[in-house]
C-alpha cells in the first residue's frame, strides 16, 4: 500500500496553447485535447487526486474513515459499440467501464447516476434494454442508480458517472510503482472487439483485495491496451518497465493467429481488455503468487518488472534479446 | 427545515409497462420515459432520496456530519444550445444547471466531472471556450473539476456530473410542503430563450441561505417552468397551489408582451428560468420577507399559497376570480 501523493500543482497550471485557431479536435486526439482542458482548473483541500488517474479521490473530512472515488465515463453509438449491439450489452458496458476504473484503485462502487442520449425515434424497448443490462451489473455489485436523465440526440449514448470509496488515503494510484516491483495482469489480452469489450466482468473484488492483502502499488485497469496503460503508470510513476514477452497472457480469440508476433501486437494495442494492471512489491509477489489461485477464478500473471529507465518500455523475448517498445495503443479521434 | 423522507418504496416498484415494441421515445416524451427506467432500481440503505428530487441524497455513514448530493445533467448542440451559441456560454449553462438543482437543496457545490462529446471537425478553440466558461462558473463558487472525458460524436455535448453536500437530514425536498405554507420564487419569470437560459446565475448563496435560517420547507429549481415545476412539487408533497397571478414577477423580455394573459403564459410554460420555487411555513413567512433584501439583491416574491387540493394548480385573477390551470410547461421530444 503506497501513501497518497498530493496533486502536482506547478505541472498543472501550465498555460493553454498558442493553437492557430483552426486546428480540429480530430488533429490533435483526444488525449492531447483532455491534457489542454484539464490546465488550470480550480483547485480545492479536499481533492487528493485530480484528473489524470483512473478516477478522482476526495476526502470529504480530514478524519474521515473513507475517501471517496469520482469517475464519469461515455459509451457513444460508432465509437463504443454499434447499432446492432444488443441492448443489454450496451448498458453493461456502460456500467461497466466506470467499475473498472473503480476497481482499478481498489475501491468498492456505491452510487452511480445516468445520463441517456436517445433519439426520438428510437424504441421504447431498447433504451428500456439498456437500462435492463446496466440495472443488471449495478444489482451484482450492490450499486444504487440514483439518479440521471434521458435527452434527445442523433445518436445513442450512455454516460455513467459513478461513485466508490476506499479506506482513507489507501486508494491505489497509478504513481506507485518503485524499482524492482513485479508486474502483473489480470485475465488475457487482446481480441476484445470480438466480444469481450462488450461483456467484460469488472474486477473489483480482485481491486479490493489488491488494495488490501495483495498489497499492489500501482494499479490501473487496461482500457487502451497494455501498451499504452503501461505508458501511463510507468509515466506517473517515473519509472520504466521491463516485459517478458513469453509470459504475457493471450485471449484465445488472437491464440490462433499465426504469427505470435501478430497476437502480441493484438494484446498491446487492442485495447479494452478491461483487466487491471498492477505492481507488488518485490517482498510481497510470492505470498500474492501462492493466495491468488485460492481467492480467484481469474488467472493473475507475472509479465515483467519495473527499472529505472524512466518512461522506457523494454521487451524481453524468448531469446534473452532487449528491444525498445514504440508509442502505440488506440487513440479515439486518430 | 424538514425532517428527510425515505424513498417510498412500494410506488417505486410498480412494473414494466406493456408497451407495444414498436412505440418510439418521441412518442411517450421525456418524463414517461425516465419514469419507465427508475422503476426497480436497486436501493441501499445509505441512499436517503433517489431519483425523482433536483438531487438524489446519500448519506456515506448514519453519523456523518453531511450528506452527499449528486446530480447529472446534460446539454446538448439543438436542445440546450444552438451551433452559434458563445463557446463560454454553453459551458456556463452545462455547470450552471447542475449547480442549480444542488442550490434547490440548499447545498454547497464541492466537485464535478465534465464529460464532453465533440465531432472531430470541431475547432480546438471551440473546445477550450466551452471548458473556459465551464472553469469560470466552477472558480465562482469554489467547485473542483476532478475529471472527466472527451469522446467523439456527432454533435457537441457536455454531460456535467455534481457533488454537493448539506448538513445530514437537512435537505430540502420537493415533498415538505404542507397546507398553508407560502409559496415565494426568486428572480422573474419568462422569456428565457432571449439569453438567461445561457446566462443565469444558480441561484446557491441563496438556496443555502433558506436551507438554513431562511426555513424553507420544500423547493425545486425552475427548469422546466413554473407551470410544470409547481406540479412536480405539489405532487410530491401531495397537496395543492394557489396562484395569484398578479404577483408573478414578469421578466422585462416579456413585459412588454400586449396581452397579460400572453406574458403569464411565458411565466408559466417558457422554462429555463433556473430560479427557485419554494416555500416557507407561514410562522416563518414574515421574518423571510423582512430578511430577504438584506441579504440578496435576487428579488424574491411571494406567488400564493400552499392548499389542500391535492394536485391541483388554482389561478386567482385581479378580480378574484378562480380558475383550474391545466398540465402545460417545456418537454423534451414532444
Amino acid at each position: 500500500m503506497m501513501k497518497l501523493i498530493p496533486p502536482r500543482r506547478k505541472a498543472k497550471v501550465h498555460l493553454a496553447p498558442k493553437a492557430s485557431t483552426r486546428q480540429i479536435v480530430g488533429a490533435i486526439g483526444e488525449q492531447a485535447m483532455i491534457q489542454r482542458l484539464v490546465c488550470a482548473l480550480q483547485e480545492r483541500g479536499d481533492v487528493v487526486v485530480g484528473p489524470g488517474d483512473d478516477c478522482a479521490v476526495v476526502r470529504p473530512a480530514a478524519n474521515a474513515r473513507y475517501d471517496y472515488l469520482l469517475k464519469s465515463d461515455p459509451v457513444v453509438e460508432g465509437v463504443h459499440f454499434t447499432r446492432t449491439t444488443l441492448d443489454a450489452a450496451v448498458g453493461h458496458k456502460a456500467l461497466g467501464r466506470v467499475l473498472s476504473d473503480i476497481a482499478a484503485m481498489g475501491g468498492e462502487p456505491l452510487w452511480a447516476l445516468v445520463n441517456l442520449v436517445v433519439p426520438s425515434a428510437m424504441p421504447v424497448a431498447r433504451v428500456m434494454g439498456v437500462y435492463a443490462g446496466l440495472r443488471k451489473l449495478a444489482r451484482r455489485w450492490r450499486v444504487a442508480i440514483v439518479g440521471g436523465d434521458v435527452t434527445r440526440g442523433p445518436r445513442l449514448e450512455a454516460h455513467v458517472f459513478g461513485v466508490g470509496r476506499v479506506p482513507r488515503g489507501q486508494a491505489i494510484l497509478r504513481s506507485g510503482a518503485r524499482l524492482g516491483d513485479y508486474l502483473f495482469v489480470t485475465g488475457a489480452l487482446g481480441g476484445s472487439r470480438r466480444g469481450k469489450h462488450l461483456a467484460f466482468q469488472p474486477r473489483l473484488a480482485e481491486g479490493r483485495w489488491l488494495q488490501g492483502r495483495g498489497r499492489a502499488t500501482a494499479m490501473i485497469d487496461l482500457s487502451d491496451g497494455l501498451a499504452t496503460d503501461l505508458r501511463h503508470l510507468i509515466k506517473q510513476s517515473r519509472v520504466g518497465a521491463e516485459l517478458v514477452l513469453s509470459k504475457i497472457p493471450l485471449a484465445p480469440a488472437i491464440r490462433k493467429s499465426a504469427l505470435r508476433r501478430t497476437a502480441l501486437r493484438h494484446a498491446f494495442c487492442d485495447g479494452e481488455d478491461y483487466e487491471l494492471l498492477f505492481t507488488v512489491a518485490p517482498a510481497n509477489a510470492a505470498a500474492l503468487i501462492r493466495a491468488w489461485p485460492e481467492k480467484f477464478r481469474t488467472p493473475c500473471a507475472y509479465i515483467g518488472r519495473i527499472t529505472g529507465h524512466r518512461d522506457i518500455i523494454e521487451c524481453v523475448d524468448a531469446r534473452g534479446q532487449r528491444t525498445r517498445m514504440k508509442a502505440a495503443g488506440y487513440e479515439h479521434f486518430r
